[in-house]
């Protein structure tokens, strides 16, 4: 698949923005916008960077929620609908930006130590709270995705507007998403962009079909039985 | 890819086993020779129900090393030499067979009870271990998964002896092992084996290249400072 980005007029929504619904949802967005404010403080405008840092906490949640839906499978003895590879793969496309980004800017020591942090106060919040309430989680990432939208949009028009240069594309992101070979970082951020507008999307969408009763992982039943 | 029973004369060495070499291969093979006792004794020659309760414990161990292998990854800013994405399309083939095994036997309640007392015990032990000994870690699934083919054989010999019955396969199995739409139990239990003889190889040989001082995950060099 090869992306042609002058053809390319946003295709997705990328300015949908979900209003919260109920109180899970409400937890959900306000955790969400502490750490766009924690992230707004720390970075400002140098997008390069935060691109690094967000994402090595971005590829948590699909590992996570891939993880023990993958468990829950085995211990219910049932089969998922699909969630679990749909959340490893996020996770791996997360971790592809994050290898994308590297490639265009190295991190400071202080975000490195940052990076540390957060995986461990992060990975071990977003676990409770998958066990706990995974619709909670699912719509948190949600909303996190919407920020993530809403961020690569404000580098894109630093690229646009000369304050970032618009390098060339690093080979890693020209390989993995296809893009032709004279492709540019603006290009890059584009595909990026996308992606998380399609995590957005499948995580709002979890949450929904949570929300409706459905289950992640149906128990096969014992046919004699049945 | 159709597998042709009859031209199949065991391609794989499945009688291969491994000497424990240092006191970490002596390690995981007394904890993987204390567990065949367990199992052993638990199970005798109910093969179906033993391949039901381990399968929902072999698939544990590439979750948990492919997830902390992603998160290293994530933490170091390193590249993964493709273990990530082996070890969980491991977790998603023992998830399969489980799949593919309850289509064939129902676990008794006990049964039931053992596989969630079993889950919560082996995967936080395996994730300590994988995390301190990565290297015992993998030798340990390595001598598991030789314990597993050489049950698998003794389920075929059952067969073949007709104290158990060679059932029709199952959809889901001819589905995801692109079977002939005649399989048997038997043909079943065959790829099931060839798959764990594979994942024996591959473990031995992820403990292999840590015992040689690899690693899981090489950071990625500033380019600039190369």
């Amino acid at each position: 698949m090869k992306h042609d980005m002058s053809a390319m007029a946003d295709p997705l929504d990328l300015t949908h923005r979900r209003a919260p619904e109920n109180l899970g949802d409400r937890l959900a967005f306000g955790m969400c916008k502490s750490l766009r404010f924690i992230a707004d403080k720390f970075f400002a405008k140098r997008y390069g960077h935060r691109a690094i840092v967000l994402e090595t906490v971005a590829a948590i949640p699909g590992m996570v929620g891939g993880m023990l839906t993958h468990l829950k499978a085995l211990r219910v003895l049932g089969r998922d609908r699909g969630w679990i590879k749909t959340l490893l793969d996020e996770a791996e496309n997360e971790r592809m930006h994050l290898m994308t980004f590297l490639a265009v800017a190295q991190p400071s020591l202080l975000e490195r130590f940052v990076i540390l942090l957060a995986q461990g106060v992060f990975f071990n919040a977003f676990f409770l709270v998958y066990v706990f309430w995974p619709r909670v989680a699912h719509r948190f990432v949600g909303y996190i995705e919407e920020e993530a939208v809403y961020s690569y949009t404000q580098y894109l028009a630093e690229i646009d507007a000369g304050r970032i240069e618009n390098v060339a594309a690093p080979k890693i992101a020209i390989d993995y998403w296809n893009l032709s070979a004279d492709a540019r970082l603006r290009d890059v951020v584009i595909v990026v962009r996308e992606d998380e507008a399609g995590h957005r999307d499948v995580n709002h969408g979890f949450a929904d079909a949570l929300a409706r009763g459905e289950r992640s992982v149906e128990p096969i039943r014992d046919p004699a039985r049945d």
